[in-house]
């Protein structure tokens, strides 16, 4: 059996558990799959590729260089995605000029008042909330403005799929621990097919990105590579969805 | 400052990242909060203290001695919360006799159809799904039944919470990385304070339970340790809320 | 155009307006339709056919004989629904023994102490909240226990939907103007084709009923026969759907 | 007992079952209560008080001049409310530029693409979505953005009620029988105390306009006047709550 990223954070009982229980077995993908990137702003990864403990004195959210790598095969995803006609969807943060609906963050976090002032900080003028331009979204795709961790709560995402009438989905972005899981802990809890394309999910946390991929493959989600995913896509028939206008109607 | 269990299972930038970006402040406890116990079943305990691979043959979801040991801080809460007049909410697993509300959880597990027939395995006569003698809810609990990790998911937990005007959680159960993390989130995402109290989670994951006690501590709820859980319910004035009756109206 | 039940309810201007806002155009049926069947229980039929007045006296939320009238239209629509293997979707109400899950309902309702103990009043040994026997579930079947108006709050019916990818649903119940409108609402809400069948349809209130189907039919979902949902029924492909088995796995 | 404005609307029948029923009895206020108006924008008021069938033929959503009385009574309400230090909470329309995500909204009206586009028909370059001026937000106030009916559904208002410790809701808004009404049933379900000061609810159907107050009145919220609202709120203790700073942080 392949290696895979958690195996050197597992204890050895850890293994045989996990095996006995029978977690872990392959859900597959489904029939009508969209794709949902999950906050990759610039929040998430700084404006340029840095090592991490540098670009977080300026952006505190950020996961550095393991960003950008992790954009290089989102852009790939996307690029499928878009050829097959497949619904694109993009998750980012929100949030009121005063801060007010930062909520439960504040009480956990020190550095909240930066999350949505990083130009003070970095003096890049950019919106820290905005969808890194390496992946910017296009009109035609949808993007889902959210104050907690995962896309489905608080927002109109679960009608959006039913209105695709979609079966499933394949997820990126980051961070891994946080927005990705709890947005395939609610789509798996309403019975959508979860497929992680691994090199498209990153973290700041070396060892709760292994983990919570363990976690998610185990129990939620398929964790598959992003060619896996791409011929899986490639393979699906044309045509599928009607996808918005993107033009003002 | 005071090692953690999950500390061995963090790499050196690990430690460093989550410092810096101002993750794990102390949230601190709210003024009205309800105790949370999450599915202290027998199919997560077994029938028996005894090592995990052994029980896990009998009880496919079992976190074997573990709980137990967790048993034993869960009920010194339960009398805490209980003697202060404090709500007490159980959440435990519900199914149909065919097994089609499994759902998403049949795509990822084998073993999915032993979680209500334990019985066959066990010959205890026990239902799986029962929370465990040792813990026993008592009439004027509230017990949630759920098909899913969060005991907010398809469920009317929040409108109790409501109902009690709670404005923190204590929280307690298994698994640590499934539904204790997935009821933590929802709690966390509808803006309630939640605090876990350390010894009474378990899990059948040793890095599992470790690391996802360090991604909640930092994000989304204080771990603390039962005692000190137990000296903040025993401060508070009594009277705080209307219970339910318990007796038949 | 046909004569409408509230039509006669309607002012002047308001048949004008509805008309130049552009509402009440037809939706049209789904591809992939489920029946949903809302709390015809004996709450709200009595336990038989009799004038409302009369059975009110013993079941504080009977519709009386319109119930009965509208349960011969849903078997025929179950009849229809069962031969072409679409899913049967019932919702009813549930309690605790205290009542004490009433919460809001207590607040507007002086006799909801009798809601789930018909039988002190009615002798009959019957419970409120099993479905009428007229038109009793079967074991394929999926029965939905809720605390509130709509079949979709706290309770598990969206993620059922997802996992059988229906995208309409074909509605009918009690109250028109209570459970039936809050559940269309939810329904409409997340993007799913609803219509009434109309003769299917109760409610204590004449007027709440008559304007009730206006209001849904002007904004949410279509009003049609039972005759042409079951034309429509039977018009569809067979083997669209895999129930659940019914029988213990 | 006074007169109500659907009175003349029901049936005898229908007012001796309602009694009979038990429904109607008064919830009363509760102790920490926030205001809530519903989707008060130009889409809906028109941009000058005139007789609706003419406003409606520029703004197709309009209720005409009851719209522009209402607001009178809002603004009183909102004196109130702001003396006092209530938070302060609006719901309105968003959409893309494609109108994508009107979804199910324009399977049964047959003029959405005029809805977010009403300047194009009024040439008054006035945003449909946009909280007509009588009534605009202030700093401090929180709006939500919403496509469905309900202020609740695919929004995080649940999470900011939690924030507040709010037990109760006064609303106010339009249409009375379309997303006050839907915005009443959830906050009902989650049991909230709701209560609608009346002259401030108005709605583009008289008929509608009353049956729905009475079904609310009957069923989830008390229907009082403005009056009795705002010495309510005059009868508070100040300092309740801590409201959103208003200022950039």
């Amino acid at each position: 059996m392949t290696k895979r990223v958690w195996d050197q954070f597992l204890t050895e009982r850890d293994q045989q558990v996990f095996e006995a229980a029978g977690y872990g077995q392959r859900a597959g993908f489904g029939k009508r799959p969209v794709l949902i990137v999950i906050d990759v702003n610039y929040n998430f990864t700084g404006d340029r590729p840095e090592p991490i403990l540098e670009s977080i004195t300026r952006w505190p959210n950020s996961c550095g260089e393991d960003a950008w790598e992790a954009m290089r095969h989102i852009k790939r995803l996307l690029h499928a995605v878009r050829t097959k006609g497949l619904p694109v969807i993009y998750s980012t943060g929100d949030r009121r000029a005063d801060g007010w609906d930062r909520g439960s963050w504040s009480w956990k976090n020190k550095r909240t008042r930066q999350w949505g002032a990083g130009h003070d900080l970095t003096q890049t003028h950019l919106d820290g909330n905005a969808i890194n331009h390496e992946i910017a979204p296009m009109p035609q795709d949808i993007v889902i403005k959210k104050l907690k961790p995962s896309a489905f709560h608080g927002t109109p995402l679960s009608s959006f799929l039913t209105r695709f009438q979609a079966d499933s989905i394949i997820m990126v972005g980051t961070t891994t621990s946080g927005c990705v899981r709890a947005s395939v802990l609610d789509a798996f809890s309403e019975n959508y097919r979860v497929t992680l394309a691994e090199e498209g999910c990153f973290d700041r946390s070396e060892a709760s990105h292994a983990i919570n991929l363990c976690d998610m493959q185990a129990k939620y989600a398929d964790v598959a590579s992003t060619d896996e995913c791409i011929a899986y896509i490639e393979s699906l028939p044309g045509g599928l969805f009607e996808l918005p206008a993107g033009a003002p109607d």
